[in-house]
């Protein structure tokens, strides 16, 4: 019930001291955001030690690595999810992705390998929206040029490996109209302006586009929205792992959902993925030099850790041997956190930074070899990923061992 | 030019000394419509007689009742359809109904009627929007009862008398999708949404479904929103014969049109059907008594127009034979104007009781064999629209005969 009244309130983005919402984030006077402060602000649940012990626990798997890490961190009723599964009941996943841009990032992959690892270790279906309307709508592209964006993402996030006889790749474009359409009426019916206003701060001078799309993002979470799918499955729950931004499209819609006889949508959130120069928000798609890109050769990579990662090493080696290292800064420990999977030797690394004993130089050596692994395993990956592959991925069709 | 900048300019409903909008309609004080003022606000041009003729001269056709008695009274950029049209270029025609009710009055088939006119002295084809969307949010049906009236409002359209091989009747829960939303989401863009607030009167209590609707009664007006009728047709001219109600919803989107790439569409305009009470908007569905149904009986439809249709005439036979009928307020006759065909017997009529030599009951029974005969006629013609017609008309297929 707290929760519940939490959910409708909405706060203008001005009156806060940062700025989170799909379209901005900003920490307050160029600082790091306050994560503890978003959960009280939005209404969420931290995501906690005992959560992630009963993930472990119900999977038989290790908990992943962001999981493990607090980078996914924020919840709304997973626990709900969890209960369902342990009784035997199922669910599906739903995230998506705003195709604004030709190649990915390493921030933009975060929630689809996070989602990989869930739909692998629970053996649910997956619904993947690309909102290529939305962004037609905001970055003013053209359709046709969303539309190729969207499936020019799609092959990065196939490459992600998701497994094709439970995964459902959809573009608004292509597939708004019926059951979903439907479902977009009945939602728009329970939000006013005044509330999509107060959730998403629109003015006057936005277009009716942007205040229009708040109920498409909202109902993938309704599994009647799919019918090739989840046809009479209307009591299917839906869990959506995604960046912490995208909170106010699902306190929109679990606002709806009881009002129009479904299931509030659970949700699991992450921190955003730092950029380069620091952590005072997410990443600059207009500034290439902000992100490692997943078209980064490995030279390009190693350059741009060394020139551009924000260390929290001292100026000099005399003085960075007495003092060590301010982890809470340095950005190349912080992507370790996110990508090095072996726990002990983050910890070490962390350990000696923190103490002087390891330069900055050697941990941004070290992060260089983590992450071309990664972006030339996603690369290759990539390279097999034909056109025929996204059309069967996009293809509305039945799952029919999407559950096994 | 002038007419471009009238058509951007927003006027705030509450401002005017009457109000016409697409959901309400009330002229000051109770009183009549004042139409010449409507045609300045609205900016849309008269429909003279210089142009009547030559609809008749350029289709050997004498014009329909609707036009020579000034029913349609006003347009927007209609010679430039003809224009086109004298050089050989068709146009297509797009009419709409909002499925609100189980039965139609009379007033509803006057746009249907006069489109069937259209369709068969040009030989052109039609669409026609079925906007089971709006009327699910507007009249809070649910979308089930929304889809099943505009089914059975189809009935009632098809039995007007459309050509099969040149129509196609679609509803927006069934046919929203694809190249329709796309042109949705084109015309979203170029609104604000403090526009649509000034032409439609929208306030913050409204809700987003609302705010949304505009483009998806705007975009028939694009041939490249039916992509199985006018593929590679983009350059096709649309004509939309409606209620002048509906010239808020086509200012907006004559606005947005050449903004995408597309002709504005062209309309022509109708008066409101009045009321048996008396001129003073149009019809309110929700008092059966002010209307005449198609499913009224000939007796009920007798019984009607005897108890509730307004009378111009004397309050006493002497005052009546001295002072004569007061044909301005006289609803018989106004009934008449639009649905007795010979132009002789009508104005034969209006002479003889404006002279006080015809009585309000002998001008009432004349229109109760009129409306009697139309009705009767129109349930004969529903009676054979099975459900396999009404599918036949509604499916999404090519007409390769529609210019024939």
């Amino acid at each position: 019930m707290e929760e519940e009244k939490r959910e409708t309130q909405n706060q203008p983005a001005e009156e806060d001291d940062q700025i989170v919402n799909p379209w901005e984030v900003a920490a307050k006077d160029g600082g790091k955001i306050d994560y503890d402060k978003l959960i009280d602000k939005f209404g969420c649940q931290r995501l906690d030690q005992k959560l992630i012990d009963r993930v472990h626990r119900l999977t038989g798997r290790p908990p992943h690595v962001f999981l493990r890490r607090g980078v996914f961190f924020a919840h709304r009723d997973f626990n709900e999810i969890l209960d369902a599964y342990e009784k035997g009941k199922k669910f599906y996943l739903y995230t998506g992705r705003g195709p604004s841009s030709e190649a990915l990032h390493l921030g933009h992959l975060v929630p689809f390998m996070f989602t990989k690892y869930l739909q692998d270790v629970f053996r649910v279906p997956l619904v993947i929206q690309l909102t290529d309307d939305e962004k037609c709508m905001w970055k003013n592209l053209t359709v046709e040029e969303s539309q190729r964006l969207a499936r020019e993402n799609a092959k990065d996030i196939i490459a992600c490996g998701f497994d094709i006889t439970r995964t459902f790749i959809f573009s608004d474009f292509d597939y708004v109209g019926g059951a979903f359409y439907k479902n977009m009426v009945k939602v728009a019916k329970c939000v006013t302006l005044n509330k999509v206003q107060g959730i998403f701060g629109f003015s006057g001078e936005d277009h009716i586009g942007k205040i229009s799309f708040p109920p498409v993002q909202a109902v993938p979470s309704f599994p009647s929205s799919f019918p090739h799918l989840f046809s009479g499955k209307d009591d299917l729950r839906c869990l959506i792992p995604c960046a912490i931004d995208q909170d106010p499209y699902f306190r929109m819609t679990r606002d709806a959902a009881p009002r129009i006889g479904y299931h509030k949508p659970s949700l699991i959130e992450s921190t955003f993925f730092p950029a380069l120069q620091g952590e005072t928000g997410k990443m600059s798609a207009s500034d290439p030099n902000s992100a490692i890109y997943v078209t980064d050769s490995a030279k390009v990579i190693k350059s741009k850790i060394n020139k551009y990662a924000f260390s929290g090493g001292q100026d000099s080696v005399e003085k960075h041997r007495q003092l060590g290292a301010n982890l809470e800064v340095d950005i190349s420990v912080k992507y370790l956190n996110f990508f090095l999977e072996d726990d002990a030797e983050l910890e070490h690394i962390k350990k000696e930074y923190a103490a002087g004993r390891m330069l900055t130089g050697e941990v941004k050596g070290r992060l260089g070899s983590v992450l071309s692994e990664i972006v030339e395993r996603h690369r290759a990956a990539r390279a097999s990923v034909t056109d025929e592959v996204v059309d069967a991925f996009m293809a509305a069709r039945p799952l029919p061992n999407m559950f096994d």
